[in-house]
């Protein structure tokens, strides 16, 4: 645990902006006196791009290195080519500082809507993996754009990056009340990888005999997570099927404007990075209506990680209070931001 | 339209025998009495492949395509390693007979449970593609077994194999009265196989102007199923995205007991083959729990695709009138079937 914390924080496009700002009061509110914060701001994403063409320099990259942490609001926007700022910035942040933890919490919180009739309980936690699978950009396209194309996608997965994430889960697992861990991948069609992943899986089991295992292929766990999502604890994938089932597991406990994330690289060799799993929504941008809360929960992730448990504590109980105290009324961006701020410092 | 029809019968394991009983007497009940209807069982699966070693032997593939369509069950067992059969019989055939177009329709029926709250409108069908993608078996594994493991697994996409079935979602969405077509990629990350799908898509969009078109990626996808299913009509995808999409599809109007498919070829230059979406289901296999509606729904499909429409549609107005009229007495696999076949009948 740092007596400073050097924040590196990327608001990005859209609502990024918005959201980081509340991310960042209620990090001020709930760090203590002592721990001194400071933050420098990256202009990266959309507007960037279209003002120089850069997405991420070598500089800059270079410079995120130094931080204890990053914050990033969202990237992307409808005016830059898909893909552009996705594999030219937040995938090469995720892949350079090799975030072989992508790790997304999924918790129904009291007074909170799901989609799902009867409010189940839900409180599980994806361990998605990072740098590898179908997003390690390895493919092409022959004869592009004419009738006799051919466009390849290659998952690449190895022993190294599946041992390492399937370890982490099962750590995470051991240290839960219901120490279960589910893997989910496609193994009976995605042979190659899916073998590789299941041997792993089974091997490391073997050191974890505390930890209950259980497999289900992708299609079968997304019928679960939307009839009987109270049967997952820890759930660890590869980078695709994490990416998929996440979104799904936000829309289920309590929408997308709650849901956070941490990119983790746990050897410390590279700072960590921070940031809800919604994008940058620029239809409601500028007017104050985005919830800050994936943010805010998104900076208890970065404080637990950075060795602050009592303050990552503190903001996940004020959300949780606040949520639960709502009454319906709209509430700004900002107020939203506030009512956190007040709370966790009080 | 034939004035007979030569099916072939792939029963397979679990639960599969008993769904396609009552798939065929719901078949015999519904077939005007001037049309023969042949039927020859084939005898794959499970337990063949302990008996014999065999998944699909090349005389019984050789057979199968003098089928005017095939009837399958289910396929598998957890007594035989994953894959073997997937990819040895199922995959097999939907390769050998290049079943391009995988239909799968989500209607929620009126008096069937979902677990969505507020009973949305649901009636959208996913036409998946079914001969490419990460399911082609393009993929190996380097050092297999020790620490130094790579796998990968290839998804192959072609313009050809792109364009036939974005045509075919294309003239469905055109056929229905919403007339809204939605495709669902993840171009943001795949960039080579999402732009030939992008660009194929718009390109084939163009001649159909009466047709309204989406795109969403596949993580976002999955949230509006659950918080917005009434937006779909009708959606085209890769592959692995539909199969997970479809079980997504099944979990939430009404269950896997109830989603069918077909696995087309549209030309006819091969038999196509229906299927019900569920597995082998063996911790009730035997024990007449099974509902067989999937089954007969798929038979509906099977008729259309021959030709009976007016069949295909007593058979699903029977399915929505007997799911009507439910009370929530259990009743067996032979008396859901028994009921459906005097109602398609009568
Ligand atoms: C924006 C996109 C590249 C990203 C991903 O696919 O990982 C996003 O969907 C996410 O889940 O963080
Ligand atoms: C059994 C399996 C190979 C198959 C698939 O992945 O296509 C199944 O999940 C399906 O959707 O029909």
């Amino acid at each position: 645990m740092a007596s400073s914390i050097n924040l590196a924080v990327i608001p990005g496009d859209g609502i990024g902006q918005e959201v980081v700002a509340q991310g960042l009061k209620v990090l001020n509110a709930v760090l203590p006196q002592d721990v001194k914060l400071e933050t420098k701001e990256y202009d990266l994403g959309a507007q960037r791009w279209h003002r120089t063409g850069e997405t991420l320099p070598d500089a800059e990259l270079e410079a995120l290195k130094g931080h204890d942490a990053i914050l990033l609001g969202a990237i992307g926007d409808p005016s830059v080519p898909s893909g552009v700022l996705e594999r030219g910035l937040l995938l090469k942040l995720r892949f350079a500082f090799d975030h072989f933890i992508n790790l997304r919490p999924s918790k129904l919180f009291p007074n909170t809507a799901t989609p799902l009739a009867g409010s189940p309980e839900i409180d599980f936690v994806v361990v998605r993996e990072g740098t590898e699978g179908p997003y390690t950009g390895n493919g092409g396209s022959l004869r592009t754009g004419t009738e006799h194309e051919v466009a390849t996608e290659v998952s690449l997965n190895t022993a190294f990056g599946v041992e390492r994430v399937v370890r982490d889960a099962f750590e995470r697992a051991a240290a839960r009340p219901r120490k279960k861990l589910t893997l989910v991948h496609k193994n009976n069609v995605l042979v190659y990888a899916g073998h590789l992943w299941k041997n792993t899986f089974d091997k490391v089991a073997a050191e974890y005999p505390q930890v209950t295992t259980d497999y289900l292929h992708v299609d079968a766990a997304t019928i679960f997570f939307v009839t009987q999502p109270e049967r997952f604890d820890v759930i660890v994938t590869d980078n695709l099927f994490g990416d998929i089932l996440t979104d799904l597991a936000a829309a289920i406990s309590g929408g997308i404007g709650l849901a956070a994330s941490g990119n983790i690289n746990p050897t410390g060799a590279f700072p960590s990075m921070f940031e809800p799993v919604h994008g940058t929504a620029p239809d409601i941008a500028g007017q104050g209506k985005a919830d800050p809360t994936a943010t805010v929960l998104s900076v208890a992730l970065l404080l637990r990680h950075l060795g602050y448990e009592a303050q990552a504590v503190r903001i996940e109980d004020a959300v949780s209070a606040d949520l639960a105290e709502r009454d319906g009324t709209a509430r700004t961006t900002d107020e939203i931001g506030d009512a956190l701020a007040v709370r966790v410092a009080g």
